[in-house]
């Protein structure tokens, strides 16, 4: 029989109809002679009654061989429910049974299908198609499909182009590390997935499609953590003969209408502008999470003086203060703060409590005649918590910025409820590797410099800036974008200050430099991480609850164990060996 | 200044209007003192005019600088044309130019800007940007982004849910060839890039989802020729709980809707059902191309009557009619017509011509007594040719059929405005493989047996039928799909039937055997290519035209050059070595 309607959909309007339904067993109970079944589909839970009065002894024998997760097919007539239940949106009628067929059955499953779970990571992943079946995931996944819908309606009626770009692709070795694949026609030689369709993009934008966009999985060979996953996907877009300015409008109206579209929320356009500076000195981050203020504080000037040498022979000091919390903070608690610190690069935290007019803690000695100067310029109050970090101001800035997070979480100082969207702009084209001991980009190769700033490709790189945008939700990096060179001359000079050769230059770019000598328009976009994206609209912390088959964080899947072992005959035809004998392989 | 709109959308309504145009010089022209210029954006080409003596000095500079390519921006008011130009869409207005910028120059390109290429296939893709700056290339773009849509908006109104599956997958050696990614972390293993999302989806449909879809990239590592690329796109979708017919009913929903939407074509509903044998006894081939008859005939009977060796002691002798055009083939054409029989396995070509009654060519003296017969099956008339072949049915069927469509294509048979669309359905489960000395799966092993053909998994394994159906479009597969099994029992039947041993089936399919014992629903899907389909629609005759970035048939981007080369550091993260020297990998 076909199915009428999703047991999920059944209302009171439907009482009196008769009606099949398929779905799982969430639940069988045998009570006061009648056997009640919650019959489980996409859209949620109905209520099947079977009345052994009523029906047949094979139906009832079906019935009663019923257990969780059995698939079924079931036919009876809506009625109204004796007793309403409000906790459930089928709540106020159920299902009199008249036939049933089981169309497969289940085995006890290694967790119980509901929202409060309580299995490890590990078990979930394994068995991801049964904890994909628990209500909260099903309705991540059509979140997820209704903030992709959104987006393309949004860019489909401003007439974007949806292209797909190659995911076999060439290894360029700027930026993350690649995965590779190897060729089998061409022995010996890789292709690379993407990063990024970055540079084909802007191919477009040369071939004249002046407006682009994709939703494509992107790749990278880079050590996991929560949010981030081997292959992860981008919105991406690219525009020509528009600005920065007009780019970010066009951001603000997609974002616009997804919060619109998926959480009903109308956001306040246009977004807040806050340059790369006061974001690093303010908020101690790049992605400022702007729910709270906790804003950090330079104090060196004041700290200088006193006669205490972490202070006065320091780079800079600065401060943020967790307001009206000194008492939430015992030794033990700041000792913890300590060791956090640290792991940002500080030698160590000095840190005073305030209480009527005077500082106390280990440090407390050292800073009588500077109280008054200190409290003033922090706007202290009784019971505030003063925490220093003494360093060089990237350092002071990144560990004071990791501790404003810390402690808001801790002291429940974020409304949950808020977006707070906002751009982060007038970036520094660079940024120092000390691992490569040169200075590398901060976005990518291919962005603009400002023309006040161009000439410091042959000077001071540190003083290059770039016509480039961040959009930050919450403390989260949400994408980014640039206007980007179209010029060659512009893109050899912006090569050659990250080192590259004129040769290597050429071997790996050359094709997009021979491009800007046919007529390359202006032109700029933007990437929006779409999986981190909807992880924020779902309110969960991890980007693998928003991915429909994750790999663990050693890009392993536990369900189908890949990757895995491949046949000799694999290896041969791409005329490859492992560094490792196959017995080792086997037992590792 | 910011664009006003684009310059191939100016019409007579903006006359009057001062408006600011971005584009590409397609030409130039100086004719009587003024200077035409033919501006091209993505919409089109509208004619500027720039007039001596209404401009600056330097706006007049500007424009003798201009060459063709070089990127432009125009301020201007748009006047009614002198003599107004019927084949351009903008032909009734002009613009009368009043400021100009050069936004980038351009060198002579390798091909000129228009749609009738003469560039080499390898120049075109060496140059790609340039190649889809030619109109008909954005036009092919834009049509497969309004298919796209198209789709989706079809699917998102019956709820399918659009649900990202992933490209690291597990390698698993049943069907084509997978392409490998190796692992960095978990060194000597890879990865394969999915041949399709089938296992996937069909986890989604026991994790719940109902209704699934994605348009998704998938990779086979097989030698390439027109109508293949080692990516490729797929429309897939998946249902729980619907049989055969309704998910036919569905996708013809959607086939209907793409026509309608992007060629407003009303395509008649339902499409006519043709078996598999049918298909392959009547046009010799199972995707038949139903724009021309032409159709196979078999003549054993009536041929074994004579004293002719290769008709009487061959299996069977079938023949097809070329209809009025014995004249139109000399010996020589038909000489052609052997060669190519000859390359599907057929041992010869033998033919007759049919005029007045009688039969002319080697073979007629042979024919005398079944010249009535033979004449009255075929319905032959004068001038008509008889090609025939004698030989096992399948080598009869398939050079039959490969000479039909060359025949009607050589002859004008077909009429281009049609789109015949076709299921073929009652597939056999199984194909023999000659290479692996076994039967192989006709679609994939997760294909559903009929419930009346099952016990030959058994038994024999010709007679195995599946519920399986592909969507056939002028005589090409334009996807593909069935229901799919849901029981381990019968799933491990299937791939006891395959040949697998009970361990490799676990090792490779363990998890989705597992996941069959947790309540998998009934369910079936369908994919199609989406290339192909754009293809056809754009009227293409490969694939590569509706590709943005494609790989050449060596599976190589001539722009890029990848695959290419990459560093030892790379190879030795993953724990690879190549099995010859760099020196001789440089040197290939």
């Amino acid at each position: 029989m076909k199915r009428t309607l999703y047991a999920g959909a059944v209302r009171s309007e439907n009482i009196g109809q008769t009606v099949t339904l398929k779905g799982w067993v969430a639940r069988r109970r045998d009570l006061g002679g009648l056997i009640f079944i919650d019959l489980r589909d996409r859209e949620g839970i109905m209520q099947l009654v079977v009345n052994p009065e009523i029906v047949s002894a094979e139906v009832l024998a079906t019935a009663e061989s019923l257990r969780s997760e059995f698939v079924i097919d079931v036919m009876g007539t809506v009625v109204a429910r004796g007793q309403a239940n409000d906790k459930l949106a089928t709540g106020q009628v159920e299902l009199e049974v008249s036939s049933l067929t089981v169309l497969n059955t289940a085995k006890t499953t290694p967790f119980e299908i509901k929202d409060d779970l309580e299995a490890s990571d590990d078990t979930r992943m394994r068995y991801r198609y049964l904890d994909l079946r628990r209500p909260e995931m099903l309705a991540t996944f059509k979140l997820r499909h209704n903030v992709t819908k959104a987006i393309r309606h949004y860019l489909d009626d401003l007439d974007f182009i949806d292209v797909e770009t190659p995911i076999l692709t060439k290894s360029t070795p700027e930026g993350a590390r690649d995965y590779l694949v190897p060729s089998r026609i061409s022995e010996g030689h890789f292709y690379a997935l993407p990063q990024s369709p970055q540079i084909t993009k802007q191919l477009l934008m040369t071939a004249g499609f002046d407006r682009y966009y994709q939703i494509v999985k992107c790749f990278r060979d880079e050590d996991l953590r929560g949010d981030r996953q081997p292959e992860f996907t981008q919105v991406d877009l690219e525009t020509s003969f528009l600005d920065e300015n007009e780019i970010q409008d066009l951001t603000e109206g997609l974002i616009a209408k997804v919060m619109k579209d998926t959480k009903n929320i109308d956001v306040s356009l246009p977004f807040p502008r806050m340059s790369y500076d006061e974001a690093v000195n303010r908020y101690g981050s790049d992605k400022p999470d702007t729910r709270f203020d906790m804003l950090l504080t330079d104090v060196t000037d004041i700290a200088k003086t006193v006669d205490f040498k972490v202070f006065s022979q320091a780079k800079v000091v600065k401060a943020i203060v967790a307001k009206n919390a000194a008492d939430k903070y015992s030794r033990k608690e700041i000792d913890k703060l300590t060791e956090f610190a640290k792991q940002f690069g500080a030698k160590g935290l000095a840190w005073v409590k305030f209480d009527k007019g005077e500082f106390a803690g280990p440090i407390a000695k050292f800073l009588p005649e500077i109280t008054d100067g200190l409290s003033n310029k922090l706007t202290l109050t009784d019971n505030d918590l003063v925490l220093f970090v003494a360093d060089e101001l990237e350092i002071a800035n990144a560990t004071l910025g990791a501790l404003r997070s810390r402690i808001a979480k801790e002291q429940h100082l974020i409304d949950q409820t808020l977006y707070n969207f906002l751009w982060v702009v007038d970036w520094p084209m660079f940024e120092w590797s000390d691992e490569e001991s040169r200075y590398t980009s901060a976005h990518h190769p291919f962005t603009l410099p400002t023309e006040a700033s161009a000439h410091e490709l042959e000077g001071d790189l540190s003083k290059v800036r770039a016509v480039a945008y961040d959009i930050v939700l919450n403390g989260y990096e949400l994408g980014g974008g640039s206007l980007r060179i179209n010029r060659k001359d512009l893109q050899e000079r912006m090569f050659k200050a990250l080192g590259f050769s004129e040769k290597s230059a050429t071997e790996q770019f050359g094709f997009l430099l021979e491009a800007m000598t046919y007529g390359f328009p202006p032109h700029g976009g933007l990437a929006l991480g779409l999986d981190r994206f909807v992880m924020l609209l779902a309110g969960k912390d991890n980007i693998r609850e928003v991915i429909a088959f994750p790999k663990n964080n050693k890009a392993t899947d536990p369900m189908t164990q890949a990757p895995s072992l491949v046949s000799d005959k694999q290896l041969d035809e791409l005329a490859l060996s492992i560094s490792k004998s196959r017995t080792k392989l086997e037992n590792d």
